[in-house]
């Protein structure tokens, strides 16, 4: 989908009196190309203004100085709420137009397995009955979905991979700009999920869509059951969470990280290499790899255990 | 569903001796009208004995002298078992018939989608492939339902909502008797869920359906993934539970709330308007509206950062 | 299916000159038959080896020397990661063949309802539309499947039983071997799910079948919602799990035991009958019967009541 600068500006009922282009997208500032729109609503990220490539960014008339020449600004106090409004525009059309899906030799299809518009599977692929693969997904070769898996519209999945039954990747992240009123306005999230080679996801798991970009599960990992993946999550290589572990926004696991059963992070934070994280921990903070965490909020293992003891010897001398 | 309260009686082995009256169903002491049926278990409640319109109640000898004359009781030493004997009779009958449901213009519903009888469909709804709406389901004008959302009988749906895949709606409240032999006797959840307009609810949720009356998500309401809502919760307009969030029954939350991710509740309680709930916070009791809560239990999070800071300093001093 | 196990060693690289035997399965060296392959990577299961009766036994060369004559040695010095490599040759063949079931009088099955091959159905059994019934399933008479189960292959489920929508029964245990270079090796799932008479399991729960024999629900068990049941835990009659419990693999629930919602415990553990594990409790270390149980590392009710008021003081007294 493209619009018009002018056309969004009206649209978010916003001045805009310049050159006109045309808008493809919306991404955040340092990822924005020059045919994107972007947003400002947050002064920790001032310092990417001056280098940001949009093509047009939502901001107030202050930053908006910052802005490179080449940016247009679209000046507006509520930047994260007119974002909201032209995410919307961006959004995918969802509807029941199926259509056969390409595929490779040898796949075996059960026949209520529906499908959008555009679906690309290798070879060998296994679908059980159930399934729902949206406009635009692809799966790799030797891959198995188990029944009754939903998969939105343009989820990539990789060869050699095992998604158990009632597992739902693509479905929208949770983000919502919030009204005066104390009103929620969805931000459409035209992001995807990439799930690499060799990735097991256990049953009725849920892995967000990125709102921008994608939400990633790198190559061999492998996910227990019921474990929530929120969007723009990106998921280092052989790592392992155990059930109902749940990953909130933006969080970065590294590689041959484990999570324990129901340990949980905070979102927009970094879990080392080689961490693991005990079972009902709950991440606050960036952790260095190579160790192990307990409790909440989660610190080294053997400072949560002292904390255990002094809590009991409390209770102990009384 | 109606029943002669003789036979009812029969029924459940329990004297009955006056004038017959007809039941139509089962409802607690203060909602409960002159057709319908109610008990008494827990004495906390016998204020209410008084003042029943009830026309029968299963009740000890000894409560029974409190009720109004015009309610007849049932006599029994067991009356929460009786009740759930009791309220299988009015269990809706499962069954695979199906109808084509009534709906208006511009509506794209997938031809996998299963109906039971009597669903009525507003304008432009959309339902993707899997999906199931039970006998007498509604859903509003512009709502979506993502592939494979179950909606149990008696679902009501409102206006431009998003379910997303795998949500079961109207499933059945955790509810039991105890015999003296330490079984469980179903208690047959015969309400069940509302959800008003603009609500949005994640994949993989479960909303369960009332026991009696209504389990209610109002207005503007926006639930992540993996979020469990028992029997008879009110969930207040413009609440936002993030993912894997449990409330147990007959919780309260009021408007403008915002619950953390694993956070969760114990039930019977009320949570006032725009109070914040830390994530993994679990409420214990009531709390008081307009601040934030974090811990378990659940206390004021600077009370909980201070004890935090207490438990670390007593393990630094050694 | 049967393999020599000169065949088996050539599969896994190992040397074997002896009398060749036939293997038609993989179990643990305490319940391996004489045509059953072992594995041995646990000093502390050593006193097994002289007593199993397996056919054969991936062992380090050291160990091998306890067995019995009638057990062969493989020797390796990686044998968990041996017995990965086996199991996948004992692997359920995936397919969308489907056949008729057997069933009793009175039925009602949704035409959408996919069935694997040989799967037989009791009387009175209802099975609403979307469910999946895998090869070899079996269901017992008045029992009702929600819209939207998925039961995978060789799943026994009881009489009367209710299992709701979206709840995933067979799925496979997280189980994997890992390579010195990090990467994990699924160990297939060969073993089942047994639900018993008289349970009812919640809506979007999942139940792991067993890496050898059986996961066990017992009879009269009642689940609520979104519960995580791992491989070959084994629960007893009458036990009660509110929503969001997760039970780690190989945990043993005694009868009557009363979980809490978001209670968990950590596998490879017992707790006692009649004991109550109170919300989000985590069970570290197996538990006596007949007790109440809070916090994590679960102690005794009245100890972390003790500990909490404990922490209390000591911020009140700054």
């Amino acid at each position: 989908m493209t619009y018009t600068l002018s056309q969004i500006s009206k649209t978010l009922n916003l001045d805009f009196n310049g050159n006109d282009i045309e808008i493809d997208g919306i991404h955040t500032l340092a990822e924005a190309s020059s045919s994107q729109l972007s947003f400002f609503n947050d002064a920790k990220y001032a310092f990417q203004l001056p280098k940001t490539k949009a093509g047009a960014v939502l901001i107030d008339s202050e930053h908006a100085k910052l802005l490179p020449v080449s940016t247009i600004a679209l000046i507006t106090d509520e930047p994260y709420l007119k974002l909201a409004y032209a995410s919307k525009l961006f959004a995918h059309t969802l509807s029941t137009v199926s259509e056969a899906p390409k595929m490779g030799s040898d796949c075996d299809i059960d026949e209520s397995v529906r499908f959008g518009s555009g679906v690309v599977l290798g070879e060998n692929v296994t679908i059980l009955a159930g399934c729902y693969l949206g406009d635009h997904v692809s799966v790799g070769s030797n891959t198995i979905l188990h029944p009754n898996v939903t998969l939105y519209h343009g989820t990539k999945i990789g060869r050699n991979c095992i998604i158990h039954s009632g597992t739902v990747i693509g479905c929208d992240g949770y983000g919502f700009a919030h009204t005066k009123q104390g009103e929620h306005v969805k931000i459409y999230q035209n992001g995807n999920v990439v799930v690499e080679d060799d990735v097991e996801i256990g049953a009725n798991c849920t892995v967000d869509r990125a709102v921008f970009g994608s939400t990633v599960i790198r190559r061999g990992t492998k996910l227990d059951n019921l474990i929530q993946i929120a969007h723009n999550c990106d998921i280092g290589e052989h790592t392992l969470c155990a059930a109902q572990v749940g990953l909130a926004g933006s969080t970065k696991l590294g590689r041959n990280v484990v999570m324990g059963g129901q340990s949980a992070t905070a979102g927009h934070l970094e879990v080392g290499d080689f961490s693991t994280i005990a079972g009902k921990g709950g991440v606050t903070k960036s952790l260095e790899g190579g160790k192990t965490y307990a409790g909440f909020p989660a610190v080294e293992i053997k400072v949560w255990r002292k904390m255990q003891a002094a809590l009991m010897r409390l209770v102990k001398n009384r």
